[in-house]
């Protein structure tokens, strides 16, 4: 299996479902107010994405004997999921770019993008909604419930991340990020689009359930990498270099980091990041960078999230041991290797 | 029918289906950021209100010869609409006060009372997805295809309402005005409930698209009621008096009072309110007050408001002509006209 297969698979699920997506959300309206409306609402499903959650859906469907083309709603109402959560997500962060662009409220104001966040929040349903004419009653049901799971442990975990940088909490351990991260990540990046995928191929209860840890260290694998290259990535990489400084998020390299440094640079770095955005000055996050770049935190990130990924290789062929030695499967393994190594 | 019937009935049906929402939503959380933001989610369905909407479809299944025992979780899911609706709503006009208490961000800070509202709105999807226990399959997914086109519409009117604003658009007609009340206020206060109430009662398709006209017109006579009861009313109303002056809102006095007044008088006013709320000393905010409320404009809303309630009562008179004349239907009947009537 070549990482070329992988990305021209990804790259082909992800054309399918954004096309869908386009032809589903409205392009025009007659009243110019409203025709506004909707292209605010296509603004971030139309900047480059890589449809990752789109592409674990599928290959797990297919994975398990299913047909990838009955994933196409559940893959589009993922990647709106994304989009809707990001849009308030960059307001309650106060984050300046996303996908190599300006967030949305500082194109349109607050006010404005938290009504399209609620507005694509609504067609994500509708669309799921559509799952009736390819998948019947029942199945559209479970495949709501699991929005809705979904969507509860999401918010449950960005209360939690919003929370500790609200209330200036420093004294958080390791289990507290994890669980975070299972919260705030696992759920709609691995969980919820591995157990629609196996739901869809028609896979038992039981599965779903085995889903669940395996995506789970996936998830938090998949945050670690992400924290990483927030501190180290290039452009591509599209958010803001550094943005978790800027914004205080307690990531497990800053964790690590107040672990192992010694009371003075813990009380010059806790200064520095409990400022509001705008009074961090660029060389008090440069300070803050090297001094955690130069205590191996990165390093011990690197390797806890290493670990996590040997201990859900292992949980991968075993809930899977009963499938056939497909394509799908070999593309599915290289994909939560490349979650979990990605350089953007 | 005298109003004290009317008035125990929305009250216990109130308790009822609020009493459902109180055993729905979590109360206590090992985790005590988790415990907090359930009690969040909790602020809002706690404080005092009126339960108009879950009457609305309640009382509309009932002289549809349905039980209104069926309607709980969809009138639930109404109030919780609301509820979530309302946190978003008073971030993006920078409101103070709701259901007399300090709005949410307030409270919490804007990034909390963002996700709070959005976790409020899964658990609407959540409560309505319990209906598949009562109502089955079928209806279930009616009435979860009646809540997402209640979310667009509302999403719409919201819209044009918040960039109106943003734009400082002068040049509205009673026309947009009525448009904007329909999408913001009927879908969601009226034409979704009653729907929803005749979905779950056993009407047909025919009587589910009547009661479309029929509800546009209550809404925008409630929202008219609405914007006169902001410029006059007691303690009682709950929402901040002249908030809407505060807001700069286009409300159809407003309207009404810019084709009315002079030039000089126009210039004013259009000044102070295109001024953002902080920048609005409370002399200008009383200037402001006292040439509406002496242009006659207040006079003529509720005219309007009048012609309003006389052709809908004509509308509910045929659409539930077929309907035995129960106690229901004239509580009803006397509902839509508290609806267009009510001091607060």
């Amino acid at each position: 299996m070549s990482s070329e297969q992988l990305n021209s698979t990804i790259k082909k699920n992800r054309q399918t479902v954004y096309s869908y997506i386009d032809k589903f959300l409205s392009k025009d309206h007659q009243i110019d107010e409203l025709r506004q409306f909707y292209q605010i609402l296509r603004d971030y499903p139309s900047r480059p994405s890589k449809g990752l959650r789109a592409a674990l859906c599928s290959l797990t469907c297919e994975t398990f004997g299913g047909n990838s083309h009955d994933t196409i709603i559940t893959a589009a109402g993922l990647e709106l999921f994304q989009s809707w959560v990001l849009i308030h997500d960059d307001i309650e962060d106060d984050s300046e770019f996303r996908r190599g662009q300006p967030v949305l409220h500082r194109k349109h104001g607050i006010p404005l993008a938290i009504n399209a966040g609620d507005a694509l929040h609504g067609k994500m349903w509708e669309i799921i909604l559509g799952n009736q004419r390819i998948l019947g009653d029942q199945k559209t049901l479970l495949i709501l419930a699991n929005f809705r799971k979904m969507l509860n442990e999401t918010t449950e975990g960005q209360h939690l991340e919003l929370s500790w940088v609200k209330n200036q909490r420093w004294d958080l351990q390791e289990s507290d990020y994890f669980l975070m991260c299972e919260k705030k990540t696992s759920w709609y990046t691995c969980i919820a689009p591995m157990r629609m995928g196996a739901i869809i191929a028609g896979a038992d209860n039981e599965i779903w359930e085995k889903i669940i840890p395996l995506g789970a260290k996936l998830g938090v694998a998949f945050q670690i990498q992400d924290d990483i290259l927030n501190l180290s990535a290039n452009k591509e990489y599209g958010k803001e270099i550094v943005g978790d400084i800027y914004e205080g998020k307690r990531t497990l390299i800053l964790i690590n980091f107040l672990k192992k440094c010694n009371s003075k640079e813990r009380e010059e770095v806790i200064t520095i990041l409990n400022k509001p955005r705008s009074q961090k000055t660029i060389n008090e996050i440069k300070r803050v960078v090297d001094l955690i770049r130069s205590s191996g935190a990165l390093e011990y990130a690197k390797k806890t999230a290493m670990n996590l990924t040997n201990e859900l290789k292992h949980n991968f062929e075993v809930i899977f041991s009963n499938t056939n030695p497909t394509e799908s499967k070999d593309i599915l393994r290289e994909l939560l290797d490349y979650l979990v190594s990605r350089k953007w």
